[in-house]
């Protein structure tokens, strides 16, 4: 199965094929107008503190649904759905350490755990496009885009801290405001940029040493814009020492049947 | 004091007039340009369904703060505010039924009280009226919204059910659309609306009827526009049966230091 083929496919075409281990890449590309999502499974015990560090830090952590407790299936965003099975590469997190990367987590699975669907800046993406603004990554190869864990510390809550991590967009200086004012219709992916010009202002001394993704270079008048990523709860199970946390692999997201238009406000 | 001394104050000047005695009735008008929320405080133990419950009804219940356990200070939209005594009344819910209506809650505080902060569309109302929509409860004597209790149901959140409870404003025809795309990019101040037109069709069989504040009547032309609303809360006590919830009282809002402008998407 080939990108081309599932790139007009459905949300929960996408989740057959990767249930049925036909697809075991990166997301991107796939589905298009779905809303793609960022995955976090914790111990219910954690579930508060979690949800309550989303509130306050709704930019890295925009939720798009919350499972019941034990049951894996997100109703909401993909009836049907088995958040254990349809993701095509898991990250596991514990004590604060990465573990292992997985294909399945069936086996991981746990009767007091909440899956986290977070929005992802992918679905922005369209929106910039339509409107005719570069996006450098997906001109490249493979479509990935640039990711740094920044200084910006998020707000804490309970027993959870630490920085945002950002993606990185070059966009021309005089479509700066636009992306700024396009991106902000769209929260649950992230919404408007954290941090526009100077690196090093947020803690970035060289972009061409990206932690996620690939190096997408500025071009002339460019400007690099960060706008800030669902993988920041992998920083914050790494900051903050959490028991568990089990994320999804970085681009390998979860496919909702959510359309991306209805995520603008 | 009169609403007229209040309405260039800053939100802190409000709240130290209420916390003084200076002021002890509604609060629309009072801070105009400021973000006036709602509020429910509850038990530790309901804090975890709550907030998902608010993460799964963002229209009815926009959550603007959740406080630190026990700590009555909120201290990202309000700081050095106290919520036990900085609105000018509460409303006391105890096993899913309305208690009693007080000017201070200071000797009911515990430490394993919570505090939500919900957003209020008193502060859509002047971005509705900037664009020359006619807001029909801000020309009476009161200026006070009609409430109803709607027949559309909230998503339910472990033991919290039940419905929303909606504002109506009348709207000329012809600027109905303009209203919902104003409202969308209010998302804190409950967002677009969830009705438009017949009340019967939500369980409304009588505007004149209204459960709280007012009935504004509809002229010639005008439409009945429904938008959730932050009494949702004290319905979801009722109807889930809550141990114990405080609530301010109808109208009598705590008044933040957040402006605006500042919760535009």
């Amino acid at each position: 199965m080939t990108r081309a083929n599932l790139s007009a496919a459905s949300g929960s075409e996408v989740r057959a094929a990767v249930r049925a281990g036909q697809w075991t890449r990166a997301t991107h590309g796939l589905a298009r107008g779905h809303v793609q999502a960022n995955l976090a499974i914790l111990p219910e015990a954690y579930a508060y503190d979690f949800l309550l560090f989303a509130q306050r830090n709704p930019k890295p952590c925009p939720i798009i649904e919350v499972t019941e407790t034990g049951n894996p299936e997100p109703s909401f965003c993909a009836p049907g759905a088995d958040i254990r099975s349809d993701l095509p590469g898991y990250r596991v997190f514990r004590n604060g350490q990465f573990v292992e990367e997985r294909r399945s987590i069936a086996d991981l699975w746990r009767k007091d755990h909440v899956a986290f669907l977070i929005g992802c800046s992918n679905s922005m993406d369209e929106a910039l496009e339509d409107a005719g603004i570069p996006q450098r990554h997906l001109e490249t190869e493979d479509g990935r885009i640039s990711v740094y864990t920044s200084s910006i510390q998020c707000r804490s809550a309970g027993r959870l801290h630490g920085p945002i991590v950002v993606t990185m967009r070059p966009i021309p200086a005089d479509r700066v405001e636009q992306a700024r004012e396009i991106s902000s219709r769209y929260p649950l992916a992230h919404g408007s940029p954290v941090h526009v010009g100077d690196p090093a202002a947020i803690g970035i001394p060289d972009l061409s040493r990206v932690e996620w993704g690939r190096f997408n270079p500025l071009r002339e008048d460019d400007v690099p814009v960060f706008w800030a990523c669902g993988v920041t709860p992998q920083a914050i199970a790494i900051a903050s020492g959490i028991p568990e946390m089990i994320t999804h692999a970085a681009g390998h997201m979860f496919v909702t049947d959510l359309m991306l238009g209805e995520t603008r406000t």
